[in-house]
């Protein structure tokens, strides 16, 4: 049996997923597997922020209501194009919002603090210093400059300044395909109706929306009955098709013996591990080929949906190129224990609990207990508290981290 | 002007989006439509929670290693039926973690506690109260019980837990389709070289990315010359294909002037607001055709993505059957002021702010100040200040709530 920490190091040696160029609008969320450097400047000339005159700012030095500067109106900048012409001294030209200043121009006025003096000319009645409403060249983003990091993960604001930027496309990593097998001789597909003693395959698709939530790529395989060369068979196969093999087993001894028989019958198939310190998720198997992890889950659905949220999506998400996380990736707060919990000493614990928001702010956890098969406790949780090894629980009344969920 | 509440209760008006049935492994994030009910029992019948025998309690009283229970070992119960026979006192049928007990067994007792005595005897070495490891009939679910609640979006455990019961089919709330207009004769596509002038269109992309994440259907469409009739046109097109029509348009006065004269002349559109007491943000209008939302985003990027986080996607998240929120949506949690910031009285300011976690758990927060077309001050931002209306700012070292982006 290795701890929790042995089992992050075993899944921290795993080679990641390599990257693809694909179109800026489907990049939501990957993780950049390059640096994104600007290729030119943004702006590429000084605009203006807001609607008024471009002029130069020395000759509005002094300038007021009671004596305001009177300038030369001369041709009008236009959105699309940057003037041709020099703005002189004494000139102003009309400027709109986002329009490129004309060479000369330092500062725009904004239209507020002006008053129309006749046809051509224009009063300013309060003074802008050098740069006033305007954004300079490069001021957004500077040619040569990194706009964003290798190992991001693109939000809607990183995909727009890529997009103003020219980046049609971008390099990323690969989705990981995760290839998911049930197994047992008393699992039936969910669109069949079970016979009397036979049990609906609940563990592959909530892995199958685990493994989507985590942004992989989740391949269902149809379930597998208790036979070793048939599971072999369908291992392979999984192997084949995907970069991780994750496979729910009965919970049973005979089940896991037979789980783990067949791993071990596959040709460059390795078992690091099989049996982690940690409840529930104790009989989970890790074994690798030619790089590829296959997970084998229990076969408990409450304690497989456990073991993949503490271990598999951290996994997915480092295989795509972040730094791997130990323990259920979400928000983490604190909360106040309504009860004490008692965890055993030797194994790092995972305890389902429900998080109630106060009027004054502060979260209460309840833990939700229930046997290891009831799917519904996991229904009621909307939060997970990870029991260190070396503690023996909580008090009522402690404050702790825990994970929403 | 109206205040942002006002605008919210505009917004709380329209309808929400119709429902439709999906398949199962497409529902994840999707909000329920109709609460679910439990058609049948789960489990169907009695099963064992450990690998061991399944006894009558009663049997087991005051057995020790000194002086274990001798019971007659029965045929053993398999996987994916429910044992036919009846067990009677005095006798122990093999059970597997799983398997359904036969008649008469009202408890479990787990293999450890068990000694093989011959090949049909076992010897009981501690005894079982009624119902020890065993999961009930109806325990996870009772036929007739409401399993999950309209208006709750489904995790990955929720979607586990309608396999087990049965729902191959779900039905949800449709996702709002999108539509997205960017106009401007300065704006080109991104895949198009700008020439000296021009910009590249990152409202656009940046909005289908935050409908994307927001859970909705983005569409988007050609750029829009400044143009009265070509935006009309191009309104009624996108009114036709969608929900809700998003158009991004200029930022200076006379493109919004252009903006509001083409939605005013769709027939049966009704602007409902035009200018709210919000920063930045300003300039936003909103409109109403047979239902249908139209937003026009400010110009400046910056601000119609604020916009669009504030108030566009707790709308979305509404449509699909949530209440509507107020602010945009994400993790609230307290931060700690590095700097005073100031606040006019009359608006509601949106202050971008970039969030640092301190190695004792506090989180500090730094404004990010920059002129309103600066893309790269949404990127460099990693949460959200609101500063009420009648808030005239917050201190240095004011711990303050923000949401994190």
């Amino acid at each position: 049996m290795i701890t929790a920490d042995q089992f992050v190091e075993l899944l921290n040696r795993f080679p990641r997923v390599s990257s693809e160029c694909i179109p800026l609008d489907a990049a939501l969320s990957r993780i950049l597997s390059e640096d994104v450097v600007a290729f030119e400047n943004l702006p590429e000339q000084a605009r203006s922020t807001v609607d008024g005159y471009a002029v130069k700012a020395e000759d509005t030095f002094g300038a007021s209501d009671a004596i305001p500067a009177l300038l030369e109106i001369i041709e009008p900048v236009l959105m699309g194009t940057i003037p041709e012409y020099t703005l002189n001294p004494g000139q102003a030209a009309p400027i709109p919002t986002g329009g490129f200043l004309p060479r000369g121009a330092d500062a725009v006025v904004m239209v507020e603090y002006t008053n129309k003096a006749g046809a051509d000319s224009v009063e300013i009645t309060k003074p802008v210093t050098l740069l006033t409403n305007v954004l300079e060249k490069g001021e957004d983003a500077k040619s040569g400059e990194r706009l964003l990091q290798s190992g991001m993960r693109l939000r809607f604001q990183d995909i727009g300044f890529l997009a103003a930027a020219g980046f049609p496309e971008v390099t990323v990593y690969r989705k990981p395909k995760v290839a998911i097998l049930s197994s047992g001789d008393e699992v039936v597909p969910i669109g069949q109706k079970p016979r009397s003693g036979q049990i609906r395959d609940a563990n592959g698709h909530a892995l199958v929306a685990l493994v989507r939530e985590a942004g992989s790529e989740p391949v269902l395989f149809d379930i597998v009955p208790d036979n070793a060369s048939m599971l072999r068979n369908a291992l392979e196969a999984a192997l084949s098709q995907s970069d991780v093999t994750v496979i729910s087993g009965g919970s049973s001894v005979g089940a896991r013996d037979l789980m783990k028989g067949a791993v071990s019958d596959i040709a460059g198939a390795e078992i690091l591990a099989h049996g982690i310190a940690i409840r529930p998720g104790k009989p989970t198997l890790l074994a690798n080929r030619t790089g590829k992890a296959i997970f084998g889950l229990p076969g408990h659905p409450v304690s497989a949906l456990i073991v993949a949220q503490a271990f598999l999506v951290p996994f997915l998400h480092y295989l795509m190129g972040t730094g791997l996380q130990k323990g259920p990736i979400g928000h983490r707060i604190d909360v106040t224990l309504t009860t004490s919990i008692h965890s055993t000493i030797g194994l790092e614990e995972y305890v389902r609990i429900f998080i109630e928001k106060k009027s004054n702010g502060e979260c209460e956890a309840y833990p939700i207990y229930g046997k290891s098969g009831m799917l519904s406790t996991m229904v009621k949780a909307n939060g997970i508290l990870v029991i260190p090894m070396n503690v023996e629980g909580f008090s009522r009344g402690e404050t702790v981290q825990a994970v929403q969920l």
